[in-house]
């Protein structure tokens, strides 16, 4: 579904394959399975939720009294409701994961028990899909794909990167894009594995996780802590209109563990909305299609947009009028009347001219000011069409990402 | 009247001068002006009050009915009863400042409008008063002239100005000083344009205005930040008796704006009470004489001057017995019997021998212990009489602005 | 006392010496001393509480009539039923202190004073304990021991001192442990000029002093502000689950002053509980043994040891699989069942792996993760049993401190 949208390579990796400290496990694969209690009847039901399986869970199909099968029963008794998702990758295990209600209420007596799974030699699967811009610095975007039915801890990341993609799609961009589309952990060691090279020229960095549901916007800072991506998300959160909150750096959580891991230490954060383990939801099947939001999934693009507005267009610019301000009223970029306040905009030229001496960048500026970036970006802009700036780097100053993706054009509020 | 009570050379500097991107403007002058109604009265006279005419206004002598009049009456509709305080010096245009309520009295009919101005080559006119001190290192006090019919925003600096200059006439001082009393903006511009190795021995700056009104004081800081001015100023408010707020930089505001452009980049901060645009005052004739207070007057002087002692006396000493503490009882420094609590004195005195190490200016010291500059000023001079202290730089140590400029002898509450 | 626990060498320093600054003083001895009154009694007797000569009194032997006595007499107006610690070492006087209430019910009369003490040529005695450790490098613990009659101002800190050299005797350290048992200020003056090669060794250091009583506990940095031991301190305070303070260096205080003047400026802080000259009991005869718990001199214990457990193991890890994370898993070193919140003890294992990049130290991790130094150490010790980690440091990782002395294990409220 995802390559029906965008351009879309998959890689396999063969069972075995040593991937620094790890091996490429075996690949299962799970038809069926289900447990039928005494008078026959399905009582755990893999073809109702696929959250009935532990995961990785070996073949079986034996019968064995209620005792027996107990040990691999694993319910929420906090939540008697949900089912669990459990996972057993690396310790060869089978089980079913239920309500704790459901769990309650078996009787005693014998029960059918069969996984119809294969757990055999095969392949690790991931996606990729490249935008190349005019340098070769990377911008990474990252999301799991392991277990796409939970939908915000997993399918809103897909989803919102799938989007951010097809945005990118045909531009002019300053930085080229990878967006990996893989499963955790395994697949985020597989990957820098395989791709040194193309990990050496990464710049900056996203992991997209649980950015469907209704929760206030989370952005957890790279190992660096003060990487320009860290400072990009925190400067278009802190000027989102809603309440936000910036996480510092750890090392648990979702694949930034490997990116931010200390022989890599690259500039990736994750950017969240509700923060995983702290929500009822989490890893249940509670978080299914009625958790995650088409609104919540919009804005959450919107902001991820903005961060990329932010690195594609952050440049270092020089004054070319140092001396004193410029006179920007013959140039019509000042008000005529004097004795009267002057207006955003202008005041945002004088910051762009104060602070444009070739070592404050234009996120410097946005940060000193307490501007919007889109605010700074645009008195460059302009600044620099009445040649009163002069661009640090080569590259000519082109638009790019933004436009198109401002709030006041992209997503509105029904 | 400044030239009276210190020494002031004026300068011309004629219309047409380059000045970085600016150029020195034609001279205005203006006799009379003013708008005659239907009935032959004068509704509008510059006579009563000159911020009826819109400053920089061409000459005008004409009769014209109200409709064609109004686009040319600038008014403040939500201060009904002030005249409000307009310019319009880089593009041409006339016209007539006043009270929202006048305006809306104004009947149909024709009206005579006469402006009796010249706007013609001339020149630019700035005073400059100078103290030569110890060092050609310059501090420099900069206050705009260019209205001073406005009482706080303009005149409440110059008459803060010349007292201090009046204070440090005849004094023995580290640094020179230079006073400058010119045009807001192009001044300052013109100014700098023409002494550009004047500016290049700036070391500290304040511009002063808007200190003659009842609100607490704000000090905006320099471009650079942390410049000994900055930290100068913070400290003298810190222990002020009453609130104060230290403000960043930003590029709007006075005369700052020319002298920390990324050109020059230099140490001057703003001392205020009440901020520009924040009170209802501001721009309009009730910016007047009694708006502005002797007693707040005088207690700016004394903050500026208390300043100016930091900057005077903030030197680097060495302490000669740097192992332990020095037996200061037997200088009698210390008090002579023990177990009870030590003395403010005392303290500012163990303050000083633990940080004059070569590093820690007295400034520093002060910041650090939280005590008074004033108060490890004095211990300093103690300890160097009791031939504890060395100086780092070679000039002696002299008493120069403070003494007579203390709180306690120079200006008295009533 | 100290001498019967532990091995103890003591130093005699002849009156005249020159330290620094300061002369070894005369040594003062009494034997006895009284006010008798009008009826012969004794209304001030040294032999019922030693607080009731002025400390370093010279001799006298006479009778005065009451008018004569009492500007030798010391007294607390507004604590009238305590006796005053003073002292007079070096301005020669004579006098008594006692209770406010004391010296009003003095009637006129003949007073027969008696201070039966000697101030001549003799030695100042210090005390000095020494454990060596793999490194020449050293730990100083000091404390003050010229009243030991005040218990919580000075005993306290004897106590403590001596029972850390008991936990420490015998063990395999990796820092040199120097305790020294000094007279206030002349003590910690002579033995620094009389072992400058010994100071220059000083890594890191505590004054311990005023930690008997009920109070929270406050540390004050060394004038260094941000040394190992300041962060250590700071570290193991904010763990304990008690409130606590860390107060800025200032130079008056107990003998880090002198550690900490600027010709050493050693890496000395401050344990207390209360701090000096902030209770009423302090320098009076209500400084007593009652004053002092032994659950707070035993938690004061633990901090200590708590205190140089960081220090003895506060080394530099390379986690030696720095590309992703190890697999924990195959190590039996993370849980096995996928998609429940891990337990504390793997969280520390990912932070010492994440940050042991040869850069951080295990405080630096400890800081950054908010766990405390313990939990990081155990986890770093497992690692490294797994061949995770290598050291950066030559010397092998070794138990040393830690173990016995955990809260768990040392000392148990009753």
């Amino acid at each position: 579904m995802i390559g029906d949208r965008i351009p879309l390579k998959t890689f396999e990796v063969p069972t075995g394959t040593s991937v620094f400290d790890w091996t490429v496990p075996k690949e299962w694969n799970i038809r069926d399975a289900y447990v039928k209690g005494p008078d026959g009847k399905r009582v755990v039901d893999f073809q109702k939720c696929n959250l009935h399986v532990l995961n990785y869970s070996t073949p079986i199909r034996r019968t064995m009294p209620l005792g027996e099968l107990k040990p691999h029963l694993y319910t929420i008794p906090q939540n008697p409701d949900l089912i669990p998702y459990r996972t057993s990758y690396y310790t060869e295990n089978w089980g079913f994961c239920l309500s704790h209600n459901q769990m309650l209420a078996l009787k005693d007596g014998d029960y059918e028990v069969c996984i119809d799974s294969t757990l055999e030699n095969g392949n690790l699967t991931y996606g990729e899909s490249y935008f190349p811009g005019r340098s070769a610095d990377e911008v990474l975007i990252s999301c799991h794909a392991c277990h796409p039915s939970l939908a915000n801890d997993n399918l809103s990341g897909l989803t919102v990167a799938t989007l951010l993609a097809q945005i990118l799609s045909g531009r002019d961009l300053r930085y080229s894009y990878r967006f990996l589309f893989i499963p955790g952990t395994i697949g985020a060691i597989t990957w820098l594995a395989r791709n040194r090279e193309a990990a050496a020229r990464l710049r900056h960095g996203l992991v997209l996780t649980g950015i469907g549901d209704q929760g206030r916007f989370h952005y957890k800072k790279s190992r660096q802590g003060n990487a320009e991506i860290d400072r990009a998300a925190a400067h278009v959160l802190a000027h989102y209109g809603e309440s936000s909150e910036i996480l510092e750096f750890s090392p648990y959580g979702y694949d930034e563990r490997q990116y931010c891991s200390p022989g890599f230490n690259l500039a990736v954060g994750c950017l969240m909305r509700s923060v995983w383990g702290t929500f009822p939801e989490y890893h249940t099947s509670a978080d299914n299609l009625e958790f995650i939001q088409p609104l919540q999934l919009a804005e959450s693009l919107r902001i991820c947009a903005a961060i990329l507005d932010v690195l594609e267009n952050n440049r270092r610019y020089v004054n070319v009028r140092p001396y004193c301000e410029p006179q920007l009223g013959r140039r019509n970029l000042y008000r005529s009347t004097g004795g009267e306040a002057i207006g955003a905009e202008i005041n945002a030229r004088l910051w762009v001219l104060n602070l444009s001496d070739g070592e404050h960048s234009l996120l410097d500026i946005a940060e000193r000011s307490g501007l919007p970036f889109a605010s700074i970006n645009d008195a460059a802009d302009l600044l620099f069409q009445n040649q009163l700036l002069s661009t640090v780097e080569e590259e000519s100053k082109l638009g790019t990402v933004r436009g198109e993706l401002s709030p006041e054009n992209m997503f509105r509020r029904s």
